[in-house]
């Protein structure tokens, strides 16, 4: 997946990036899966396929990889949809992906084989290919920006603000610009860095985690006994995929009115269903609990019990003293005021730390790595294709050196396709959003690089992406040179989408070269896999948004089910970079000045403390999530994480063998049940039955009532 | 358990005796736990044992057997009242018993042995002890009739009938009445038998199916491996007790009102749900259902399919032609007739049926054993000890005669005993019951011994007791003796109540002669137990039934979770005894005529057709219980079902020694639930929450006039 792609952490445990709201939970999950693969694989990874023949690049393309990939980019478009529009928190899909494109594909082969018609053996490139193409297309649901800047744009979510909500600062989402929007700006990323991917992955041996394990996986898939042990994980995700597809689908029934159904259950208590403390029975949360390591869980749930458990109470106690009383309950004015702004304030702070802690890694890593390599006299940008000192370097590194520098990315291609493309996006966008001048755009794109190469190499370096906070900069930067009184707010944000598709598109194709380099798959065929990949998401992600837009009618209000809750954020961002802080009710400003130095100050302590301190305090940023959404889903996501806890005791290889699978299956099946659920939605087909919890003296006087109905 | 051991199965399948709702289903399970004990056990039981020195008949019966007893005791009568007054299925919780005993006893041994203060071993003998005792006390909670003849008595069910409701035929259950009457009517049959003791256990050899398989658990505990097992299925029930506890616990929450909760969840849909087809999420029926045989929870589902499926919509079309219009629901001239009279042709149908065959079946086997030992020129009542044919008999056999015959029963403890617990019994119960003429209690003492011995004999051979049938023949020919007039509903329900009670005891102490005789426990040990269990559950039983009725108002109304369903078939059926037919509603007795002959021709059906068809043709008594209940429970059941099949797909040799197990901790949980609910509505704490299911319309105007509340 693109998604867990974006955004990597420092540390193990260090690995949720609140602004998007995205848990990029793979990374533990998946450190552990290359340990145990690393013991399982025989000290040469390579020897092991020693007599299978490397396909050319045109047959690791194969049409039947693409049409997997199809399938499941749109199967994890609708998944991240869900949760993008949800609450923002997106796991990582990663293994997932792998088990079911290995599995469709294995499917296919063997009902070939069976009739006799099958001329190619499913190769792992192949398998390489199909990862590649589906977290490209499903990283766009993510970096498309429908859980953030894009939908910020739009009417519902500007009503829900008390500043700039005029008419050009407004664009409401249209399936056809949307399409356009997104073909302009996300074929950017890839060519920014084509050229860079030798310097990266052969030179400076960067280790991209996420790639690193995703090529484990698909490397362990192809020996027999990989095999064997990723059909049994395939069974246990189909099995865990159907459970909680009919669990979605036998919640549904009973969500006839809007306070109706298990998302409604106050298995805590009716008082602390009011506080947003409540287990809601979603099937996918339990699932990223059970994939996010135990740190982000508990921090979730620690901000929680700060903000819904303290905080606001007391400051619900200075209605009409703080913030006028009456007002709509999810006015900015009012107590929403203090919930958004205070977890924006947290997100920042958090953000800029850590933007300023990868940014000197970077830096102090790069200039040494680079001194290193000039005393070799290669330039950086040189396309050479000699293999490095060979003596050093073990069989893999020989063999995986050699494939990685058969087929080349013309470089003509590489920059003429950026300049290109930059142009046309230049010219184009400013007719899409009027605010943003071509000039803004251009600006854009000469830093870009510098950014994109950034942030592929911090990705690189310590499996972080910082996609979102480069967007947020543009946010800023780009939003106050426009101003408020030219549609600043979205010249802002839609800088911000222009920037967030480079950088993020770039690092994601740096993972796959690290991918394919250790697969041996073919740098090109990767490269066009990832085109290809983009191209499809490009379509399929803002149809599913239009699915989802159009099927539930309340999607971005606060308070429901999608409420789409970090477009309000970004929106928030936006008029604070145009407006500046004059919007804010009273003490709001002096309360953020304090969570943004605490979400510094728990970063810095973080570091300086040793791994055993480290490990027992929380994550600013996954604090800052339930500030404004409620703690339900990090109830969910602690319940998750309980499971498996109990199963680690129980059967720790077990756990570690299949947990990831069950996870899965857990997110998949609920994720996949929204597809007919919307469809349900458009087609006007009501659930028939309401689940309603009532107190004893509410009930009573329902009870009387309703024996005059009948 | 007493309660299974009253009415047995002639075959496997063959296991609920309907009348008493009583699912006898520990047979099954029992049966196979026999099969695999037999196989780990070596071929000689008792050379296993040879080394231990049996203690004599006064070691066995230590304090601390009996203070573990009456903790049982008291444990296993609230469960089993539970199930007496939800629905009348009880299932056998020997195996519960069994884990229960032998794990407290262990406990206690090991505690005062790790202070130095042990100074007797846990024997198997005290195993025995226990188990006899809490299956003797426990027992009473079944025959004392609170589920039946007792309650049947009461105005709350007179109510609720339509004839026969004047003050004459109502005796409203007070403790002081209730325990006195236990006393004088529990002890008769343990003295009727127990001079037989020889001739049925020795000389006949009669099996006792489950007195053997409840032997061969004892046995097995005391070995170095079955205590192994034993601790790890303790270990397994416990957690499933806390689990279901804390389930029942968690439920109570939601149960603000009437209609409120998980028992009133739709899980099938409102209109299912009207029909009574929902599953209610009672951890105690999935456990019944793990236990039951297959073909018992499909019949009953079948039956809630066949009656409220089909019969009732079709009867309820009728309304205003077959019976008035616009009677209250519960109204037995109405469709609620149809449903009680029905099941109760069905009951008497295939009551009658096995009544004749197990009769026949009896005077065949017996009149040629008796042929077979008067050859050998010894009396049926002799107490002679001389050992039976020596060279024939197995070293077991041997061993076990020896200790059987040596501690003796004095003939004039039997004799005398019979005489003057019947004489004090016939001088008091037209106290009790004035209808009850001191003449009636007579000839039901006359009639007595041969009906016990009959029973203690049928069950030997069967497994199967027929103590409710035997009670519903008291109830007709006592009742029509007695007439309508003259109280006759009060004469037949108490002459039922005489009459069950020295049936049903008679067979439970020959059960135990046999599990002590193959545990080397002495009969005068065996029989002071039972003779304690009995004072016990005299006690017990009617302070447990007696705290239910205090904590629930609305114990025996139909409807309500606590309807007590079965006193409502005995009072009818005492009616039908003295007043005839005459009211039943329209086309009622032709049904019920059809339903009479059609549970003779299905179980002949059944008898005739070889075991292979036999076992996919539903039980007419099984299909009985849903008639008048509705299907919810027989859902729950199937689900247990459905777990215990696909756990013995998975894992059949872990399902079979755990599925017990399981199904006793989620029986056992969710039973003493009860007792803190029953509590907490004594103390009446309220609980705070109503879960409600309205269907869409009904939640429109219900949130309407929500919005005028606030």
């Amino acid at each position: 997946m693109a998604i867990e792609q974006e955004e990597k952490a420092t540390e193990v445990e260090k690995v949720i990036e609140v602004e998007n709201c995205e848990v990029d939970v793979g990374v533990r999950r998946r450190r552990k899966e290359e340990e145990s693969t690393e013991e399982a694989v025989p000290a040469s990874v390579e020897r092991e396929f020693d007599g299978k023949k490397v396909p050319t690049w045109r047959e690791q393309l194969t049409l039947r990889a693409l049409a997997v990939s199809l399938v499941l980019a749109v199967l994890f478009n609708v998944i991240v949809m869900k949760f993008v529009l949800t609450t923002g928190v997106v796991p990582s899909l990663n293994v997932a992906a792998g088990l079911l494109g290995f599995f469709l594909l294995r499917l296919w082969t063997t009902a070939l084989a069976r009739v006799g018609l099958l001329r190619h053996h499913f190769t792992r490139q192949e398998n390489t290919v199909i990862q590649t193409c589906v977290v490209a297309a499903s990283g766009i649901a993510f970096s498309g920006g429908f859980g953030s800047y894009l939908f910020a744009m739009s009417d519902t979510i500007a009503q829900q603000t008390t500043v700039a909500n005029d008419s050009q600062n407004i664009k409401n989402p249209k399936l056809g610009w949307m399409i356009g929007f997104l073909f302009v700006v996300s074929f950017l990323g890839l060519f920014s860095v084509v050229a860079l991917r030798k310097i990266m992955i052969i030179d400076f041996k960067l280790t991209y985690p996420s790639g690193t394990a995703t090529a484990h996986l698909i490397n362990s898939f192809h020996t027999p006994q990989g095999a064997k042990l990723a059909k049994k994980q395939v069974k246990t995700l189909v099995k865990l995929f159907v459970f909680s597809f009919l669990w979605g689908f036998f919640q549904w029934f009973y969500t006839a009115g809007d306070d109706c159904g298990f998302i409604q259950f106050p298995s805590l208590g009716l008082k602390a269903q009011q506080n947003m403390f409540y287990f809601d029975f979603s099937a996918s949360y339990v699932g990223v609990g059970m994939i996010c390591p135990y740190l982000v869980n508990i921090s979730v749930l620690l901000g929680g019990i700060l903000s819904w458990g303290i905080m606001w109470p007391l400051i619900g106690n200075k209605e009409g003293d703080w913030y006028p009383a009456n007002l709509p309950s999810k006015s900015l004015n009012g107590l929403q005021g203090y919930r958004v702004f205070i977890a924006i304030a947290l997100v920042l702070g958090d953000g800029l730390y850590n933007f300023s802690k990868v940014f000197i890694k970077i830096l102090v890593v790069f200039t040494s790595q680079l001194r290193k390599r000039n005393s070799a006299t290669t330039l950086p940008f040189s396309d050479d294709t000699s293999s490095p000192d060979a003596s050093s370097s073990s069989f893999d590194d020989r063999r995986r050196t050699e494939l990685f520098l058969k087929d080349q990315i013309p470089k003509p291609i590489a920059f003429g396709g950026y300049l290109s493309i930059a142009a046309v996006s230049a010219a184009t966008l400013p007719h899409i959003f009027p605010p943003l001048k071509w000039y803004y755009v251009a600006v854009c794109y000469v830093f870009a690089p510098v950014m994109a190469f950034c942030n592929a190499y911090g990705n690189g370096l310590t499996d972080w992406s910082l996609a979102s906070n480069y967007g947020k900069l543009a946010i800023f930067t780009i939003g106050a040179w426009a101003g408020g009184s030219h549609g600043g707010v979205i010249a802002g944000l839609a800088a911000c989408g222009v920037m967030m598709n480079v950088v993020s598109t770039a690092s994601d194709l740096m993972q796959d070269f690290k991918t394919g380099y250790l697969t041996l798959a073919s740098p090109r065929s990767m490269f066009i896999s990832q085109v290809i990949g983009t191209a499809m998401g490009c379509v399929i992600a803002p149809s599913v948004f239009w699915v989802f837009l159009k099927a539930f009618k309340d999607l971005g209000v606060q308070g429901t089910e999608y409420s789409d809750p970090n477009a309000l954020v970004f929106r928030n961002m936006a008029i604070l970079g145009v407006e500046g802080f004059s919007a804010l009710p009273k003490n709001c400003l002096a309360l953020c000045y304090v969570f943004f130095a605490a979400a510094m100050a728990i970063n810095l302590l973080r570091d300086v403390a040793g791994k055993r301190v480290a490990r027992f305090i929380p994550l600013p940023m996954a604090m800052a999530i339930p500030f404004y959404l409620g703690s339900y889903f990090a109830i969910d996501m602690c319940v998750g994480s309980l499971i498996l806890f109990i199963w680690e005791r129980i059967n720790k290889a077990q756990a570690d063998a299949f947990g990831p699978a069950v996870a899965s299956g857990l997110i998949c099946g609920d994720g996949i049940w929204t597809l007919p659920q919307s469809f349900l939605a458009l087609a006007k087909v009501k659930p028939p039955i309401c689940m309603k919890f009532l107190s004893r003296s509410v009930n009573q006087q329902v009870d009387n009532f309703m024996a005059t109905l009948s």
